[in-house]
């Protein structure tokens, strides 16, 4: 076997055994008894620490030394490239570190909750000042002589920057307060309201699944306290949620977890159990659940079929017909959770949680001040004061579990989403009328074709401009929701 | 830290490693999407790998002789003696032909499933040459000078011998022989008939299965094709079955199953992720299973209540009272299959397997007389002709993934569990007024003090012996199905 065979039969055990750990997760967010949660811990530790030695194995190391790259194709040094950064990775970080981390972010996560749900900000400091601390080490490690913050970015979306998220974000941001102010100012329409079956619910959710393309033959679709997506491959289950008030939490909760999931299934089978078999980055993940749940799920078009079908599963919806209903969908409002904003706001959120986790992360700020920079800062962004710990800084589960630089890549989707958008309409010019029928197949095929079956090949910025035609802006985003929510509010 | 904790702590993950292995397996028979095979098949096997390695590791060689094992009070003296035995066997049996045999078993199954739906002997017999081959290549590793079969045995039943199952089944034989004859020459009881609804049945199942002491937050309780339990410490899950008409087979195989999971989850809970958390062996695990299902579960007593709860919830069962019930419940019948025989007959069809299989182990018989051989022991054995392959030689599973040397376990389980309970019947005389009431309370609990509680730290024929107070032989088995079926059938 030359170096290259012996290194990629390495690695794929090596994805093998990560998907595992996914599992587990999947398995311990649905099925678990509640029992199990200690024996659970110390499984997922000791697979952990199979894989952190597997990652920073020094046969890795030589075997890509060994490996004539110049001599492989697009994919295989693709494969090359990705291996080398987890190895590079895996290497710059302690191991004992990575064990802390693994350990310290595992209790803070039900310290964060128990605070949460206390609304005692005082009592979730202690754990998440150690948090901070084990991942300004890690973070340090990383960074080499850069930016700590930079390192961390790369993490999730490779090649992206602290001053590139500038640019982006200050290029977005006076677009949507204005457009913000604007909508806030005219009448809000009528939510829905009537009787929402549970199990009608899940049972249209995995009717509209369906439609989306997510293949049930590869995938599940259960109940979770949180909806998420997870594995890689031929076995890619989702989540979702039901509120007995609240049919769109469940819909749009699974539209947006099929569009992660479509993304896992709709990868070249050749990349199976590869670095390149999973979606490329944090960001370009999120443009596709975004895109389906957002510029798809919430166009016009696709809310008139919608209507109809929920019309039929739970009767009256209190709104008056299809216009109604996509107004409902779209409806903008006050409030407080990065959740359960609308697309106008959404962005919003994340540009306060980055500033101040660069702020932390860079010794800025310490963790006693983060509740009062939040409410301030929420005050000056939004224009009404925080009410509530669980409604301020304790609202996010991201930096109990040491997630900093993660926030960023859902505003990147959404740039992302708003590219492949124009992109699309342009290629599939009759996208409405395929929408109003429920017929998604054209678009998730458009998808599939020029992104999502790329999987780890290109690097975020380059397959999102393979498929869009243009390096990612934001200008496609902003001129989309000027245009829809300037139509849905009369501007 | 000293050699034998760094011995225990590096066990321990490895113990961690094995349950996650289990719990892929539950996934597999249970929530699974059809397409993810393959992928599950190439995780599982890297995760047998990584466990192979560990359980090989040279390491564990060295903290083995670091050991001062006298110093160890007994549990530290039984749990070297469990990781010993695994170090052992898994430095005896090469690395790749480890590899092979589960790569080939794995197809092998899939193979015999196919055949076994055909009716096609002779499209089973290539894969089942090979795994007989790679099979005898394992036994005479492990086995050194002395008995492949042996050898084979000792992986789940250590201490055992073929020489000693020479001697139980000769004793057991002629008594079973005779009974079946009286018994058949009998009227036959009526059956059960009536309408059986499925989600009813597995509401019941739930319930039986908490009566029977099953711990809820340590487990659950789904459907599978075959009932299986699964998992050792927190985390002990089982599966059942149901038919729309014979609601036993969903009930019994619960209750055969929660015997199984109860030992699991009675072990005391300092064993947990040692080696002496699991069930010591194949025949104590199956004593457990068959007490639960056929001393307890198939009691007169028990059966009074049960008649009860069933009526309650599917109203006419077809048969007039709770003397006919009892009747329906134990009826002996002819039969083929060895997983619907009653007690009377399941071991004898235990010896036809042993003195196949311990011939195809020693080459005695070659796989391609192995149809023949079957059937002429079977007719001989049982007084009718095998009238097709699936309810002969295709049977079961067992040889296609190359355990061989398991089916004695069962007989021995058997034979265990005469002993348990003639022991149970002098402790707790009241037994049967409680079994009639539905509470199980004091013979599970006297179960899990005498016997589940000490997990691995005794030898098999040990544990047996310091619960029922001698060693273990087949008198209480007879004694006990020549009492229960001599009042059954007016013998």
């Amino acid at each position: 076997m030359s170096a290259y065979d012996e290194l990629m039969a390495f690695s794929r055990e090596t994805q093998a055994l990560g998907q595992i750990l996914g599992r587990l997760g999947w398995d311990q967010e649905t099925v678990m008894p509640s029992g199990a949660a200690p024996q659970r811990g110390e499984e997922m530790a000791a697979l952990e620490s199979v894989l952190h030695a597997r990652r920073s194995d020094p046969r890795v190391g030589d075997w890509l030394e060994a490996v004539d790259t110049a001599a492989l194709d697009a994919v295989g040094k693709a494969q090359i490239r990705e291996i080398r950064r987890a190895f590079e990775r895996a290497n710059k970080v302690p191991g004992a570190l990575a064990a802390r981390i693994a350990r310290v972010t595992s209790e803070a996560q039900g310290k964060w909750a128990a605070s949460r749900a206390d609304e005692d900000v005082a009592a979730f400091l202690p754990v998440l000042e150690e948090v901070v601390m084990l991942k300004r080490d890690e973070g340090a490690a990383l960074a080499s002589d850069g930016d700590i913050y930079d390192a961390m970015l790369d993490d999730y979306e490779p090649g992206m920057t602290g001053a590139r998220l500038d640019e982006i974000f200050g290029d977005m941001r006076p677009a949507l307060v204005e457009l913000r102010a604007a909508v806030l100012e005219r009448p809000a329409p009528t939510g829905l309201s009537g009787s929402f079956d549970e199990s009608a619910q899940m049972r249209l959710t995995r009717e509209v699944a369906k439609v989306f393309g997510y293949d049930m033959k590869h995938g599940r679709v259960d109940k979770a306290v949180h909806p998420f997506s997870s594995g890689s491959g031929l076995d890619v289950r989702i989540t979702t949620r039901t509120s007995a008030t609240d049919p769109f939490n469940c819909l749009y909760s699974t539209i947006h977890e099929v569009g992660h999931a479509s993304y896992e299934q709709g990868i070249d089978p050749a990349y199976l159990l590869t670095p390149l078999g999973r979606g490329v980055s944090m960001g370009v993940h999120e443009s596709q659940s975004r895109i389906y749940e957002n510029q798809l799920g919430r166009s016009k078009a696709f809310c008139g079929w919608l209507f109809g079908r929920m019309s039929e599963s739970f009767g009256d919806l209190g709104v008056a017909d299809a216009k109604g209903f996509y107004a409902a969908v779209n409806k903008v409002d006050r409030g407080f959770i990065r959740t359960e904003a609308d697309e106008v706001q959404y962005n919003l959120h994340i540009m306060l949680r980055l500033d101040l986790e660069r702020q932390l992360m860079r010794g800025e700020i310490g963790v006693v001040d983060l509740e009062e920079a939040w409410n301030t800062r929420f005050a000056a962004d939004f224009g009404y004061a925080v009410d509530r710990p669980s409604n301020g800084v304790l609202q996010d589960v991201h930096w109990s579990v040491g997630l900093f630089g993660y926030f960023p890549t859902y505003a990147l989707g959404n740039v992302y989403a708003g590219c492949l958008h124009e992109a699309l309409r342009m290629a599939v010019p009759e996208l409405d009328g395929q929408l109003a029928a429920g017929d998604l197949g054209p678009a998730t095929t458009w998808l599939r074709e020029n992104l999502q079956q790329h999987g780890g090949l290109y690097a975020p910025a380059e397959v999102i401009e393979r498929a869009s035609g243009q390096a990612p802006s934001v200008a496609p985003l902003l001129s989309y929701l000027q245009t829809k929510f300037g139509g849905l509010y009369d501007l």
